[in-house]
């Protein structure tokens, strides 16, 4: 009987980290209700960038459909199912490299995701923001996809997207 | 007949197509007999870096081990067969948004290749790198390495590798 108790608390506590586990993981969705792409961080590079006007660092990153456009150069418009992360963080100086800006603290991740019936309200993406390590989701309400769309319009032409896919060899 | 020869000839332009698609492929060696990893450029990222000293913006992926050792703080030291390519590129100034620093021409793409034994001659790692979209290899002879390693004896504390890797949620 002590046996069958040790074996049913170790199924017990092993359960338990398991919940605590996936709690730890879920990430809310966005106010207009997109989710957060699963497998996000794995996914390939399209392009870094610098911003100079609030000193962060970014890499674009694009899942299988994105990379695949990114590398044959179909980017205008990009493919249905195309979907572009951007992962951002406030910049620092290297300690051992004064003159490089490395990574500091997370800023937030984003991604626009192309589906043009599912999106055709904001320009045929779908926009959403989770800020910092927590992945807290950003805007009050659905409404606040019409601040991406009113940044992003100045490239309407290149379909509502400022990445230029960088050239990998 | 007539079919025959249409099916020979169609086997022999797909053959020479192949030919001339793995001659383009075909990246010679560092002059230290290392060999450009291959599929780098499908690996995760690990970190986006800015340089102010000679205007580049650098990516540095890793492959599979690296990667794991990133993401669970284990690199110092990084583990054997860790590898790391930094993909480097000229900054322009984003034609739609002035205040930001996006790719330009390709610089070169570089690698450090960790192996104690093979590479104890330069702290345990292999150094390479390969220059523009044509991929042409860097140094003169084998000695070009040195300059590698006095670059990154600075870091001889952190494994020799400058890059931190940055917060990923």
């Amino acid at each position: 009987m002590r046996f069958l108790a040790t074996i049913l608390l170790l199924l017990t506590i092993g359960l338990v980290h398991e919940t605590a586990a996936s709690e730890k993981k879920a990430v809310q969705p966005a106010p207009n209700g997109i989710s957060i792409p699963a497998g996000y961080k794995d996914w390939r590079v399209i392009a870094p960038a610098h911003r100079t006007d609030n000193n962060t660092l970014r890499v674009i990153l694009g899942n299988d459909i994105a990379v695949e456009a990114a590398r044959s150069g179909k980017t205008n418009p990009w493919p249905e199912g195309a979907i572009l992360g951007k992962i951002v963080w406030k910049q620092k100086n290297d300690e051992n490299w004064a003159a490089a800006h490395v990574p500091a603290a997370l800023a937030h991740a984003e991604f626009m995701i192309k589906d043009s019936k599912k999106y055709a309200g904001t320009g045929g993406w779908g926009y959403a923001r989770w800020l910092g390590m927590d992945q807290k989701p950003y805007g009050k309400d659905a409404n606040f996809a019409q601040e991406c769309v009113g940044c992003h319009t100045p490239v309407k032409s290149m379909d509502y997207v400022f990445t230029r896919p960088a050239p990998i060899p």
